[in-house]
Parts: structure tokens; sequence; C-alpha cells
């Protein structure tokens, strides 16, 4: 009895003794279940378009929804899930009046992209997100990326709309 | 005298014979000043993004506008007017209100892509199209170009931004 007392004060002892030594950054990391994107993917100004987006309210954006080739491709032919490689990006702008065109039309009516606010992106690869639904997210302000807080409230909305593999966005023809 | 007064006869009897005797489908088209794009230019769906645009009123209308590389270029260089071959293209849908989406938001905010409406062009082309800027104008609605009523009222809108060669669409970062 004596013995397995000494057993599990050892045992208890050196797990602590693990817990204290093990960087608190390392076990924050070793934590964390999404894994969001630290880095802007190359090139995705030049992408093709999905479609087009606008939100009212606090947000009053405007967007445009670009897909890289994979995506595209996955898209024009209605497969779901998103092979991985697939990468969608959003690029927000701020929803603003166009008094110059609206000079022209003779009323106000004409709504255009002011300053970009963001871009977003979902990159789908189903080992390294497969805690997120296979899609990692990302959100850059002014070229970098939105803190965790924030990146954790990408998954939960996202995984409402899982018939269509989390993406809100669909093909405009 | 006598027979200037022959002369003259004749050679008003015969600009009468020749006007009556070409079809009149010849004369419109060479009294039209504008020409018109009566075939889409291929391959638009792939080009790259320049902007969106939303208006309201009766065009209740979203856009998503790309052009072809020589537009994308010129654009991003900021060099005006645009060179021969600039195509600009404007994909029209209708403006609605995304019901899921919205269930997921939990308000009503989202606005999203409906049917296709229309698709415009823009082709500069310096000669060909001399008569109206330079740009040749293209409507299509389900494929088939829009009437020449129609056509004709691209040009006086279009001109009121010469500043901007006659091109209303800015380009988003």
């Amino acid at each position: 009895m004596k013995r397995i007392t000494f057993l599990l004060v050892a045992v208890v002892t050196l797990a602590l003794a693990i817990a204290v030594t093990v960087p608190a950054s390392l076990r924050a990391y070793q934590a964390a279940a999404p894994i969001f994107l630290t880095n802007i993917p190359p090139g995705y100004r030049d992408w093709k378009l999905i479609s087009v987006a606008h939100e009212e309210g606090n947000l009053n954006s405007f967007a445009a929804v670009l897909g890289n080739e994979i995506a595209i491709k996955a898209y024009r032919d209605g497969k779901l899930p998103f092979p991985d490689g697939s990468i969608i990006a959003a690029l927000h702008y701020s929803h603003v009046s166009s008094e110059e065109n609206n000079k022209v039309f003779g009323r106000s009516q004409s709504f255009v992209a002011g300053d970009a606010t963001n871009v977003q992106f979902m990159v789908k690869d189903s080992k390294k997100y497969s805690s997120t639904g296979g899609w990692g997210f990302g959100h850059f302000k002014d070229g970098k990326p939105g803190d965790e807080a924030f990146m954790k409230t990408c998954f939960p909305c996202h995984q409402q709309t899982k018939a269509r593999d989390l993406v809100f966005t669909r093909y405009a023809p």
C-alpha cells in the first residue's frame, strides 16, 4: 500500500514538473485546435471570380470573392467537398456611394468599392485543418493577421453551412 | 445653255436612281456612326477583377467588372487612354437578399448575386470605333445583343466621364 502511495505521489510530482517546465507558448500551441493563416496566399488578386457579395448593417461591406484554379474547377464541376489545395479569397471593401456616377445618372443610385477593409481566406487542407472542418481560415487587415480571439469566430459560423462544405458563396454564372 | 441643263437633269436623275437602287439596309449601315458589338468576346468569365459595383433603383443590380490582360495592365499602370485591344466586361446580376446567409447571421443584412441579367462590354479600337470615343459598346442579354436604339444610349452617357477615357469603373486595390 505504501509502495502504491509512493508511486502515485511520484507520478503526480513528475506530471506537475513537466507541466511547469514546458514553455507556456508551446502548451498553447498544442492545445489550440484550429490553426489560422499567418501569411497571405500569394497571387490572389489575379484569381478568377466566384461571385460578389454585399453586407449591410455594421459591416457595410462589398466583397469580390475569388478562387484559385483548384477552387474554381471544383465550383464549375459542382463537386463537394472542395479538394485539398482549394483557396477562396474574399476581398472586402467599404460600400460607398459614388458621387461622380450619381451626377451622370442624375440620381443617387450608384455604389462602388471604397477603401479595402480586409482580405479573408479559406484554405482547404483536410489533414492540417482537420479540427476546423478541413479549412484554415485567414483574415488580414493592412497585411496583418487577425488575433486568435477573432479568428476563433470563423469556424463556428462557417460550420453552419455544412451542406456546402462550410462555404457560403455560391458560384455566379 | 441647253446642253448644261440637259447635263444637270441627267446627273440629278442618275443620283435619284442610285438612291432608290441602293438597298435601304446598306444605306442605314453606311449612315450609322457608332458600331456596336454583335459577338461576345470569348473567355471573359476568366478575366481578372477590376472592381465591383451596385446600382439601386430600377436597376437593382450587382456587377463584377473584369478586364482582359491589356485592360488590367493599363489599370495597374495607371495609364490613360486605354490602349487598343483593351476590353472591359461588366457582369450584371440581380442584387438579391440571401435568406440562407441571413439565417446564420441572425439578421437581414446579406445580399448576393442572383440571376445573371446581362453582360456589357467596352472594346477599345481607336480606328474602328473612332465615332464613339474609340470604344465599341456591347450589351448581351441571354447571349443576344441589344437593339440599335438601346445601344445608342451607351456613348452619350459614357462620354460624360471623358477625363477617365469614358470608363466609370475605378480599379479596386
